[in-house]
């Protein structure tokens, strides 16, 4: 499928996105470098955010209605935190044009379906979607356009669904860089669970736990007769706390709405995070070195594994290691 | 002070390196690159590390006997892991030289102080050290000259210490790219329990959490019908946990003896972390969102700290991204 002098056809004509933070944004940069649609408009709750992404000049058109961005979109993809999705879908619902898709960014998947499927109206395919994507920053000015590339974006579209609209969806995520696997909402929930909503989590609680322990510690050295900096935390952080506080810099609403709608399967990790936490910390008390040991040693595996299925590295570093 | 044609003069005649992993093999590296030393001699427990060193041709001599490695040398810098100090200390001590110093670079200081303080001999300085870097990659060529630069030494010299001897390490760790900072041990394992130990102890704990998971969602995924792959868990990663498996990809055996050694501090800095977490799991169980919201923004300050205290960026990269 070709348009006029060989270059690809756009795969939708106008893509709505409502919500222009870092995932939005990228996705305004990814399909204008790749023209993968003819419009890309825009919504977002804030005024002062419209007018970020207006100078920015991502989006051909960014719209103070919510109606008028979505009027006549091919796409409309939801990419706001999940815990807004029940209010954006019900207002627009009447814009919406019959056979277009309306897909979503969450990083759950139960709670859109159950928050955004009421809404959508017949003859328009739902198709929700999930890219495995992202950074500690957000804002429109954080996104780029290779967020995606070599990145998975899952797919939950419900029984039934127009498999043209879930092919199409596919093709255009696989035209942003990404690969494209297909699960039911329920297996996505607990697998992001323990491989991203856990892991976020616990870097939050530490990162806390160590804000309240400067001010301790400094008290402490000043007690011991010297000066201690404020920072003292900060400044050893590269023995292994510095990868913890990136994680722990992701965007605040956006990690509330994601622990608040994938309760049930957070909390069964964490619970057994917390057993197998509480057993090491015994062999710890009890100088039961070699049990450490072998659990050590088996951790080992899962990294190489990671490194040999490509998905090694960090979170992309927009900032320069400084020094 | 330079020697002849203007080149600055070696910091130290002989350095002795016991022990030549990660750090060891990134000193030798380190002083050979500076000329900071005229020979550098190593000796390590296992023979097929020594054939290793010998390879990699990045000491003087290696040694069979570590009192053949220590004899003559200005400076020993014990660099096995924290549980071999002790018997490390006793077995060389007949040989060390008057006026030489000994040192380390465990990541727990008091018990260094504890093991090797009592092994040196009159007239041998004894300043404890620890250089806080490091990758997940362990043995002697996954070494790298560069692995010091911009990163903390901590030094612990005993009260009374030959002052001579303290700047002495003090400008050698300068040398090889250091900032160097002298306190007390044990505000050094507090520091370090917080920064480093619990971060490391956290990381392994999930890693095996999810290591067991996999079987479980492979299972359940198989009683929904469908095929799903074994590394469901490693590929979709990138949304966090892969951050935690490059930590828990470092030296078991460092790491059981850090735990071993640093009981005390890492099980209260662990109490700690307990404790907040069974308050976010509670705020995630009752749908506590402004409780979730208000610690998650609170946590993006310290990670702008670190930035600015140019502490940012993770453990070097020794291997490219793929994909």
């Amino acid at each position: 499928m070709t348009g006029k002098r060989g270059a690809p056809a756009p795969i939708y004509g106008r893509v709505a996105l409502i919500g222009i933070g870092l995932i939005g944004s990228s996705m305004a940069r990814a399909i204008r470098r790749g023209k993968l649609a003819r419009h890309v408009a825009c919504w977002t709750r804030s005024a002062a955010t419209r007018d970020k992404a207006r100078g920015l000049k991502i989006c051909d058109s960014v719209h103070d209605r919510i109606v008028d961005a979505v009027g006549d979109a091919d796409l409309v993809v939801l990419c706001a935190p999940i815990g807004a999705n029940a209010e954006l879908a019900a207002a627009m619902a009447p814009a919406l044009k019959p056979g277009a898709t309306v897909s979503d960014v969450g990083s759950v998947k139960q709670a859109v379906v159950r928050d955004v499927g009421p809404h959508v109206p017949e003859g328009v395919h739902f198709v929700p979607g999930h890219p495995v994507a992202g950074t500690e920053h957000s804002g429109p000015e954080s996104g780029f356009a290779e967020l995606f590339e070599r990145r998975w974006c899952i797919l939950t579209p419900p029984p039934g669904t127009d498999r043209d609209a879930v092919e199409r969806l596919t093709r255009f995520w696989q035209a942003m860089g990404s690969r494209v696997e297909t699960m039911d909402p329920a297996h996505h929930d607990r697998v992001l669970a323990i491989t991203s909503h856990l892991p976020h989590l616990i870097a939050y609680t530490i990162v806390g736990t160590v804000t309240d322990l400067e001010d301790h510690l400094r008290r402490e050295a000043v007690e011991d007769g010297r000066l201690v900096e404020r920072n003292e935390v900060i400044k050893f952080s590269a023995g292994g706390f510095r990868d913890f506080t990136r994680i722990a810099a992701s965007d605040p609403v956006m990690w509330r709405d994601v622990f608040l709608n994938n309760r049930e399967a957070v909390l069964e990790m964490l619970g057994r995070f917390s057993e197998d936490l509480a057993a090491l910390q015994r062999a710890i008390r009890w100088g039961e070195g070699e049990k450490l040991e072998s659990w050590f040693i088996r951790t080992r595996d899962i990294r190489r594994g990671i490194v040999e299925a490509g998905q090694a590295g960090t979170f992309k570093a927009t900032e320069p290691e400084k020094g």
